[in-house]
């Protein structure tokens, strides 16, 4: 059905895969540098998922996320960074050097070791493993594995974890998922181009909301949902992000655009993902003990 | 001293008063508008610090904040707000109407009631009184109180709450304290353009760090180090308040530049207070139990 | 050797062509809506350029175009323009309307007319014509025939008109030359998001500069030397226009990057194309009076 | 009738004066620093204008602007420029050096003769004299010389120029004119930060339209209406000024806004004058000859 597809499966099955980290697995030890990438993010996929067609909802709960290995990696690129001049934010200053970081990792403490550079400072960093790419075929374009956008791709999303479900709009027929770019934990806005880079064993669970058009990718677990937008600058990011969640809850309860955006200004909450990749990506997200039910008396 | 403040205190002093709402207090009830509104936050003070001297820091611990009253209100305001066209980011369509929220407020609760207008749903929201307004005067132009920048002024920062510090740079002779703006609950990015707004009774202490320079507001409490960044676009905003935390890291710890931007990639947070204001503000932070001891052996 | 294209040409090969307008010639008449459009910017193309390898420069040379037929069209669509509410800058007013206007051209005197919807206002407009779209294959995404990114494409730039030379980097063998869009006039910022947009006959000559890799397009004529950036904000695209144009002097020079940042910043000339695409679009300039003679002697 | 006024001056007075230099006039010869600066833009006023009132309009025609001297500077400063590293866009790349560049002028020949620093090439340039500040007392703030706004100041335009009226708001009374910093030359965006600076010999006529109310500076002369809008990012100060451009349209001839924002889309310019200083400056403005007649049967 898909000849550049790994698999296809059927709603409700469960994909049980391993990732490469973003660099491809090829920054290994003291002396690798970043000549040795062949490409970011190499992904697995495509994954057909039979049944989803142009105008439904890919979901995708995230059952299992396992840092793959005990270490992580993570570099400064010269024009790369939201706190260094960059390929799309270019100055004439001398560029920052090209640096990286080796972090062991023990997956019985589910805690990463930062060791600095330039002094003996070490401090342990507890892991919020997840996926830093998920995402679907796009539209119209193709996008590179770098690029956050409509179909998911690149979000860098902390949110792409375990406990949660993600929800993406199908744009061809298959939905063709794909999945990488393992984080075993990341800051708000990764603001130094990377998280802590990691090959990861990942079980995800799919199936398709039928005749459920959506324009961006969203986030729902017991409590919250959540809304994402990709784009620059950030204020146009949260621009989307809080326009789709007040749609979504319009949507969903009838609670008129005015008042879900009031309710907003006093219990929304705002998580800026990422501020490096080609489009910067912010969540907006509520807490549901704050919504009105919803219509179909269906329970949050 | 000063023939223009309020008061003089000595360092170590504890100021003990009330404010207005941000609308003066005088929309009340339904049917009043915001054409009554003579001046948006109006501010209490200034306070004359003595022994502040420019190129000094300016202390403000805040000890107890009390929402003075049972009710908050809260206003759409053709203009003005994230989702909505403004005077600054102006746009042919239709402005959004002018609407007003009151929400009832149980202090034993610690609680305000959404209710909807177009509806008939109501949920509780819990309080987290801060002050909207809190700064010193500026360098060198003056500021309206809408405005935040790098003397403080509206930044409409949750941070400004009870245990927690802020750190001003001191512009002139006496710092001249100032307050107002008290918010019983605001959610991220303010995003309609108001918090719930209310009338707040405040104690604060201020003392002065003497021979300090900063450059722009900064908070702290026992968990956290906290910087602020205020301009637009966010981007710029978040790049100031990132930049300020790292050269307070590498100034009390002495942790490299490139290693602190590397471990904020990890473990730094992002809190976009407000995407309003002429200013929109940005505060990044880190938790101290991932920082190296303080230069001079003092805890941090 | 592309199974895609409408044709190979040659080096120096001549192409002689017509292109749709960017509705693809379906609205024609008052009544006609946008709803008819069956995608927008349908280009001619690919063209395959033999020789032309990854790493070469393409050049473009525009040698004639004519407006093919006698009115052109141009639509206010919601969701679209510089100054209103946008998909990617979406709010919560009112959308503006849809509407359409209808220009009569002259090409005997090189005019259109504009004529008021709203009052019996009408003008007369000259024409500049020019191609909206023309571009190659990019390099690694593909990209929809609305965003304007390296490869050129949506540019929207009147610099894209006879007597000027294009210049694009090849990614792909072949080039994959395209173009499409034709604009009789347009003016700065495209703000209303389209021009006056027409069907266009045009003939190009293009040729291969071998082993010269450049970043970004670039235009030159007689008298100029253009650098293409295309991003958001255009603060961004501004860099990256400028950027460039200091790399082009200085390597073509040996003028210092510092001192052609100077020079720039007396006699530089910006021209925002365009403010309404996915990518916003500038172009810097400097005449060629105040360049260096260029290394190898060959006159600029 | 104001205390801190350099003179008075009634309705259709002339005022000649000289201005320093944005440095004061200190920088004069090789070895000169910035650090020998105490303030930029030292500004000569206010004049305070009889019969001004707020509500009403500021009228300046720009008679006469002589380079007082034989000799332009121009600086590049770490922290301030469009393609460097400053102070609202701070990254930890290694900041620019300060490097200072003289420029003779000729005033008989009407040039001034770029000599590169880090090369024996040198180019002529030929001068448009113009006030990088010009403006009145703003409305609520006080802001420093740096700074361009809705009052004007520091808007770098070279629409300050000879043959041109400038038309500001008045915010109180008198107005309080004031003007200064001196540009020989200055290319689009002003992008290393500084003009071709010079002192200047000024003669300006003032006057008052009574009763009129406008929102931000505006320009005009025999050919061209010009609408400033001044903010970040420039596509904010786009929207401004295009949206101003449109009200005044809309307001002298009746021209429906939409109709205004279609005819703009055809035949409006863009002019960006600084991406340096803390707002960024666009002028968006139309050809006399493309616009319907004013209401009031007044030429335009």
């Amino acid at each position: 059905m898909c000849s550049v597809c790994v698999a296809t499966v059927k709603r409700g099955d469960i994909i049980d895969t391993r990732t490469f980290d973003c660099f491809g697995n090829v920054v290994q030890k003291p002396g690798d540098t970043l000549a040795k990438v062949k490409g970011d993010n190499p992904l697995i996929g495509p994954f057909y998922v039979e049944g989803a067609e142009p105008g439904d909802t890919l979901v995708v709960k995230i059952l299992e996320l396992t840092v793959d290995g005990n270490q992580g990696v993570a570099a400064l690129t010269p024009g790369f960074g939201a706190l260094n001049t960059t390929y799309y934010t270019p100055m004439l200053n001398a560029p920052v050097p090209e640096k990286i970081w080796f972090y062991p990792i023990d997956r019985a403490r589910n805690e990463a070791t930062f060791n600095a550079l330039d002094s003996k400072f070490s401090t342990k960093i507890p892991l919020h493993p997840f996926l830093g790419c998920l995402g679907v075929a796009p539209a119209l374009e193709s996008r590179s594995s770098i690029t956050p956008a409509e179909h998911g791709g690149n979000m860098d999303a902390p949110e792409a974890s375990v406990g949660n479900t993600a929800y993406f709009p199908v744009n061809v027929r298959g939905a063709l998922l794909f999945l990488g770019d393992g984080h075993a934990q990341m800051g708000d806005g990764e603001i130094a181009g990377t998280a802590i880079e990691v090959p990861m064993r990942a079980r995800l669970q799919v199936s398709v909301i039928k005749g459920q058009k959506i324009a961006w990718p969203r986030f729902e677990n017991s409590r919250e949902i959540m809304a994402l937008g990709a784009y620059r600058p950030l204020d146009d990011a949260l621009r989307i992000a809080f326009t789709e969640l007040i749609g979504w809850i319009h949507a969903e309860t009838g609670l008129s655009e005015l008042d879900a955006y009031q309710l907003l200004s006093q219990v929304g909450k705002v998580h800026v993902t990422e501020m490096v990749d080609p489009n910067y990506v912010v969540i907006a997200s509520i807490d549901k003990k704050f919504l009105p039910p919803r219509k179909n008396h269906k329970p949050w």
